[in-house]
């Protein structure tokens, strides 16, 4: 398997069937933006809305089929003539295009949803597909509900709409219900079995509800089937779809054992599920592979020193080739003295063996205490060891008077610790962190944009309930702070403060600067 | 395959590899309350900790082993004779236990990390097994990254230990790099090609780099593994382990084609699920399968048409089952009409043909322009039609002081509908959420008790910004509230007020009460 490697066609869905993941619908002008940056990615084609569901909906496929060049655009459609009727106009000034049609084929849905007979079905299959190959060349079937269906009815109706001129047959695994090696099979019974079942491409579309669209999907790759359907971060309904970036780097990682290729560019994966998270306002979870803040960082102290030795060691893609900044470690109990002495250089503190070992004793004890040790609390430790402290400014204190009616503003202290000064501002905003962040703004001496916030809460208010991550963009360069405090605006505060303590100290010619774009300030 | 089910060991590591998850580190009274959870859960093993990793791991591996009963407990320890001294004492006292030790396999790991020939290698393999079963009778050995070793040395590694005493061999894909098809295979072919291969027991060991860890996990139970090693959420280091959620429901769903069974009791899956969580404060992806809070939800109007019908023709779980209040719709451009009115009648209006007519059009074109038609939009618009408002307290505006220092302070106005009244209330407390939710307190006529709350935000301040998910208790019941503002805090009051007026829909006996109890309140 080797030699010519088999091409995939990616076939991304996130703007039709990923937006039906409840909360994450779009506005035409947000699925255009994302539509460019996925012909940008290198998907083959998009599926960009169900022109007929809403009048959004139908302008946001017209205007991509429209604008957007250099990639397939889908109508999505029932085998219904007003549904096709509204694929076929939204799509009619695209560069290329499909139509996607599907009508349920498993008993349960025939019984309970359709109420029709399984001829019934047959003949509207048969009917729908012959008017759309009237204004469409590349016609897609899906018998929706096929992994519940039964190989014979499934068959007879994969034969019929080839009859009739579909170019593709979808075998959806609607409910998600499949396993890998029956999902495979399947395709390889339809493409023996079926009448001209040689002569038609196929495409696999699969759901996430047991964890198992990825596996699925690549057993359906290894199976022949040339169309994958997927979703930036498997959004969807329910548990969502084949994640678009967890399928192309199995392909890609495992390249040489599955033999085939895709048109995707890796370095583009984390900023279109970036773009897509933060359009859909869907949080992308910690430990998601590939693009979660955790994919590729390293807690325990084995794996740290491992990765300081050899990246490989622990990692099986190179995350900067997706666009990811590089792994992170983060220091905690697991921890061991390699990474520890690591992270302290990086603040340009050399400890000897002594100092070493006696820092180390103390931070196990605290690390014992609580999740992580934050860096405001590393450089505590190192001055009660080398007697310095490294953090350019402190937010002393602040004051916010905030709520439904009238402006929010707040007042800080921030002191600036290279002079030992400590000066009060005060700042307005929409909300409560945009006046905090417009105040301490003022003590720089340079221009941070606030460019994102996230926000974690998962306690009432006993225990501490608030994780603030606040991204601040300095002259084009990028820095991170993460703070946890009671209360939530207060995290976000000293978030921004300690992104801003990663811009201040590069912004000191003193310090070393090495390694410290990358950094993860904590306070 | 159908007849006598094998039996899977369920192996619970959340305590140990899902604490090596960057910033999920627990406490020692933490860990001892999961152990219990977990083990009413039905695991059959718990791996508490890494005894000689830090004081706080060594006293939570011995408490849990004293107090927890009913299951397995594992120690943890590398091929060295102090861990394994560590893991023997800490375990002591459990009522039956294991120790688990691992050593580093594959050439990358033994040239990089250990720097160690193979020879080396076997000899401290062999060295530190027979030292373990002097005080351990089950003993685990796991060769470390097994998955890139190759055959031949990991067979003589395995020969090995066996000869040394190990009972159940673990082969780990510690980088998450194995494709489902291989890691099965592996396991057949170590089953069959090493001496002694046959007197010892096997477990699977996955991570999801790729999004495949279940996958692999379910091809190693197929190819004769007997104990699969989990973490509740998927929980780890990077991507993090294989999910015990989601491996339970797969080889439960499909048990018929499996053949196996595990001692997993299904409705205690979402609490553990919901602990772990809060406890590592490490969020659950909307998406993930079984446990997201997407898991069972349903946008698209052809899906919730269907449900509305008959359950499984869109789910092939049971939510109630597993312990999660049963699935809720969510109202959006994709709803159709059914989904809508029967949203309307759990608020109790019935709406004629006429009536459902102009409202669907009114509704439509609102859902266009938003993501999601919150509750109190679609009583406003209800409202329009019928003229009726059913909400019965409105939160009219809320006024805050916060910051660092001093008190949080919050003032609100509250509207009850029933008697046309606005009332003015004041509270306090330790963040600014629980200051305005004191004073909002004040105008219920029940006592609401804030149980959890969960906060959203993923854009920097333009854009609606802060999605706020309140649950609250009430005699014993739940309720939960939705809303989005550009200010968290007042997302947050918001869907306090919302949770609330759940609570007092049903507190009204006037109202129509049905299905009250899981609907979901957004204001």
């Amino acid at each position: 398997m080797e030699q010519g490697k088999r091409k995939i066609h990616i076939f991304d869905t996130t703007l039709r069937d990923g937006e039906q993941a409840p909360g994450a619908s779009l506005t035409p002008e947000q699925k255009l933006i994302i539509a460019k940056q996925l012909a940008h990615l290198g998907v083959d084609t998009i599926e960009p809305g169900f022109p007929i569901s809403s009048p959004g909906d139908y302008q946001a496929v017209q205007r991509i089929s429209r604008e957007v060049t250099g990639v397939e655009i889908c109508g999505f459609a029932r085998a219904v003539k007003e549904d096709i009727d509204a694929a076929v106009r939204a799509t009619q000034d695209a560069e290329r295009r499909r139509l996607h049609m599907f009508l349920s084929s498993s008993s349960i849905h025939l019984d309970f949803q359709l109420r029709k007979s399984r001829k019934q079905v047959i003949g509207i299959a048969r009917q729908m597909v012959a008017y759309a190959k009237h204004f469409v060349d590349r016609v897609e079937f899906s018998p929706m509900d096929a992994t519940r269906t039964g190989d014979e009815f499934l068959y007879e109706v994969i034969e019929a709409v080839i009859e009739e001129g579909a170019t593709i047959i979808n075998i959806p695994d609607t409910v998600g219900y499949a396993m890998p090696d029956e999902y495979g099979a399947m395709f390889t019974r339809v493409m023996q079995n079926v009448r001209g079942g040689r002569q038609v491409e196929y495409s696999a579309h699969c759901h996430n509800d047991l964890g198992l669209a990825v596996a699925n999907s690549l057993a359906a790759v290894r199976a022949g089937v040339t169309h994958v359907e997927v979703t930036v971060n498997g959004v969807g309904e329910r548990a969502g779809n084949c994640s678009l970036e967890e399928l192309v780097m199995a392909l890609e990682t495992r390249k040489e054992t599955i033999g085939v290729e895709t048109g995707i560019r890796p370095e583009q994966i984390y900023t279109v599920s970036q773009m897509v998270s933060r359009a859909m306002n869907f949080p992308i979870a910690f430990n998601k592979p590939i693009v979660g803040r955790n994919a590729f960082q390293h807690e325990a102290g084995i794996h740290q020193d491992g990765l300081l030795k050899n990246r490989s060691t622990y990692e099986i893609m190179d995350p900067e080739q997706l666009g990811i900044p590089r792994s992170m470690i983060i220091l905690g109990k697991h921890s061991g003295r390699h990474a520890i002495k690591h992270r302290v250089s990086q603040f340009g503190v050399q400890l000897d063996e002594g100092q070493m070992e006696s820092f180390y004793t103390a931070f196990k004890e605290l690390a014992d205490k609580q999740k992580v040790v934050h860096d405001h609390q590393l450089l505590k430790l190192v001055g009660q060891t080398v007697n310095e402290v490294l953090e350019p400014y402190t937010l002393v204190s602040a004051q916010l008077v905030t709520g439904s009616t009238g402006h929010r503003m707040a007042s800080c202290t921030i002191r600036n610790n290279a002079y030992g000064e400590e000066s009060m501002f005060a700042g307005t905003g929409e909300g409560p962190i945009e006046a905090v962040v417009a105040g301490m703004k003022q003590a720089l001496p340079f221009d941070a944009e606030f460019a994102d916030l996230e926000l974690y809460s998962l306690s009432s208010g006993e225990a501490p309930n608030g994780e603030a991550i606040v991204t601040v963009r300095v002259a084009d360069q990028t820095y991170r702070g993460v703070a946890v405090d009671r209360d939530i605006i207060m995290a976000a505060a000293f978030a921004f403060m300690a992104a801003c303590n990663q811009a201040a100290r590069e912004w000191r010619p003193a310090v070393d600067a090495q390694d410290r774009r990358v950094a993860v300030g904590e306070s």
